[in-house]
């Protein structure tokens, strides 16, 4: 009696955050740097109470902020959101390229939906968002891994790749390489310009031998939490990168706003699924978010947002100098949630000791071996902890890596 | 060059209601009666920034408001929904059972995705949403009508498929049977208990030639939007019903939060691909429904909405009574958005004389062959319209139907 649901249904497991959650909320007092969550203390509360009420203060604006909108999204937010970009990337970007989703978790969904049938092969960085690969997994996709570089991608390793899939025939199948481009989660790494666009020419070159278009998915969730150094544009304007943005991070969390940027015809076929899907993400929450960036509100809280988090990510790495054995590998982060520590004498995986004894000592991480996907070619790393300074409050910060660092100098 | 997407997303076609909107956005003066949009004026300005405003006012209650919350969704809006379920139908509801989600569109999909694999057979009604039949042809379902009476499904006609589908060995690719319950969508009819119930023994009569439990996926959008008659208990309890039901359109559509009920292992395998689509729905529009719950503001809002969806009924009743020729059949709507008239001599199609005559005339309506199946075993009836009296204005209800009138009647 089990066929009564569906392939995709029966391949989906549960999400590795969910079960992470759970135990957080099973143990009161547990030191959770496991979870993305953002900030709790740098949350708007009060920016997001003036827009809403200026927005809500006259019918003139208040009704179409609750009426139904378009599949696309606000188009006040595509202009906004292209501005934004275009003085990012110092080049133009077309409103109608855009789509607002219901976070930039949607916009993955949907690029995966619409680029692979199940079987189809992606390829991700080596490590990468968990999350994804749980996406993947669901609908059937096969995952390879590119090593990474301290600038990102391992160039040699993804034109390696191209080949061997090339000469196995496999390339037919294989339909864009995954990028998570800024302060990459969970390993910290910002990929080049250069990089970008270099793997951007190695696949075009590979074209031919797959016989269709591949893409360049290009995950951006991060970039605006950068607190150190400059920005890097996105890779080249083609017609075959896609870019994921979002405004949940930089603002709020609980206003669940994403963006993509898409090369036609796959903005259409996008859009088209997207009306399945939703026909359209919260009118009232997009435009919050427009009211917040047409005024200062948005800067002005990205720019708090970032000193916090350059304070907290500070805190970590002193925690982590102090307190881990010198054996550790770790960098100190320039943007983003988290720091990648590798232990290489340390098995870190959920069923490990190491995990276990940290669980007993009441804090917790995302396990690295999470982050890597099922690669036939390679054994799964085990040996890394993403480490989120987000959610936590210094004072946890400091004690978890602490109680960490001893059990580290034990093991 | 064109294998570079999926199956999906080259079978999926660009929604009617797209096109029906680019009609009424590229005429300016354009009469739609065809936008299933809500009342505008009523729309909760005051009362949602007043929600707004209180949620926003202390760090304590903002603060959750703005960070992720569970992929299930808020913890008090299910437990108001539980509440408010068991209220309605006199028994018991349980939070665990709830899961909200970004529109009741979204739980529809998702419950699609988890039952049906590609060429998996669901039943609906004859005529049905045109959205779900949207859904439903991108996820590549086949589908098939049963016919209606005034009080919901034609029982006879659905035992005389299940027989025909038994018989054909189809039974085994048979998964639900979709129903709009209440004030269906096109055609205003509400399906009675009785009904339900009967339809429900049937379908678990069949679950052994099956092999595998058949649903009742029950869509509930409109049955708060009832202004005449009593309620109607949903789908007796049974771990074979799905419930989906929403809050936009009884408060806000552009705040989209929807929900759904379901048995398990059903409400697992759903949350967990919600977690792969978006990880949970927005906090913020989710805590402010909650607010509203909580407070009287939905039961005071609601209890306003009826009352000016009474009067727009009225109108376009009304206006129909003295503008229509007698030979059109139609009812006087109880609840819901739409009034479904059925002009036997005229066709109604996108592509008729009539409907580009009406165009003409600035005045659309949803041709009712959108609302049918691709079923083989009928021809697609042709000569019905969904008159939506939600978005127009009276005036507009008024002259649109005036208009009509005098082309139903010429014709």
């Amino acid at each position: 009696m089990n066929s009564a649901f569906s392939t995709l249904a029966r391949r989906t497991r549960e999400p590795p955050i969910s079960w992470l959650m759970k135990l957080t909320l099973e143990r009161p007092g547990l030191i959770s740097l496991a979870a993305g969550f953002t900030d709790n203390e740098s949350l708007p509360v009060t920016a997001t109470r003036e827009l809403a009420d200026n927005l809500l203060a006259s019918a003139r604006t208040g009704r179409p902020a609750l009426q139904y909108g378009s599949t696309a999204g606000d188009l006040e937010l595509r202009r906004l959101t292209a501005n934004r970009l275009a003085e990012l990337d110092q080049r133009s970007y077309d409103p109608d390229q855009i789509l607002i989703t219901h976070g930039s978790q949607q916009l993955l969904y949907l690029v995966c939906e619409c680029l692979c049938d199940p079987h189809d092969l992606v390829l991700v960085e080596d490590p990468t968002y968990f999350v994804f690969l749980g996406i993947a997994q669901s609908l059937g996709f096969d995952c390879r891994g590119i090593r990474m570089k301290p600038d990102g991608l391992d160039l040699e390793h993804l034109e390696q790749r191209l080949a061997a899939l090339k000469k196995s025939g496999e390339i037919k199948r294989f339909k864009f390489l995954y990028l998570v481009t800024y302060f990459q989660n969970p390993s910290g790494i910002t990929t080049s310009f250069a990089k970008k666009r270099a793997a951007l020419d190695l696949l075009k070159k590979y074209e031919r031998a797959a016989g269709h278009p591949i893409f360049l998915l290009e995950d951006a969730a991060y970039r605006e939490l950068r607190f150190l150094g400059d920005d890097v544009p996105s890779a080249p304007g083609s017609d075959r990168v896609i870019y994921a943005g979002t405004y949940s991070k930089p603002f709020a969390t609980g206003i669940r706003v994403g963006f993509g940027v898409l090369p036609e015809p796959l903005r259409t076929l996008v859009w088209r699924l997207k009306g399945s899907h939703d026909f359209g993400t919260a009118n009232f929450t997009q435009q919050i978010v427009s009211a917040a960036i047409a005024s200062c509100r948005f800067k002005e809280h990205l720019a708090s947002l970032r000193k916090r988090y350059a304070q907290k990510a500070e805190v970590m790495a002193h925690a982590i100098a102090e307190h881990f054995p010198d054996s550790v590998e770790w960098q100190k982060p320039r943007g983003g949630l988290y720091i990648w520590a590798k232990a290489s004498k340390v098995s870190t995986g959920a069923k490990s000791k190491f995990f276990n004894a940290a669980l007993h000592k009441k804090v917790i991480y995302v396990p690295g071996e999470l982050c890597y996907c099922d690669d036939p070619s390679r054994r799964k790393p085990n040996h890394e902890m993403r480490l989120s300074f987000g959610g936590a409050t210094e004072h946890d910060i400091r004690e978890g890596i602490r109680r960490l660092g001893a059990l580290l100098k034990r093991a």
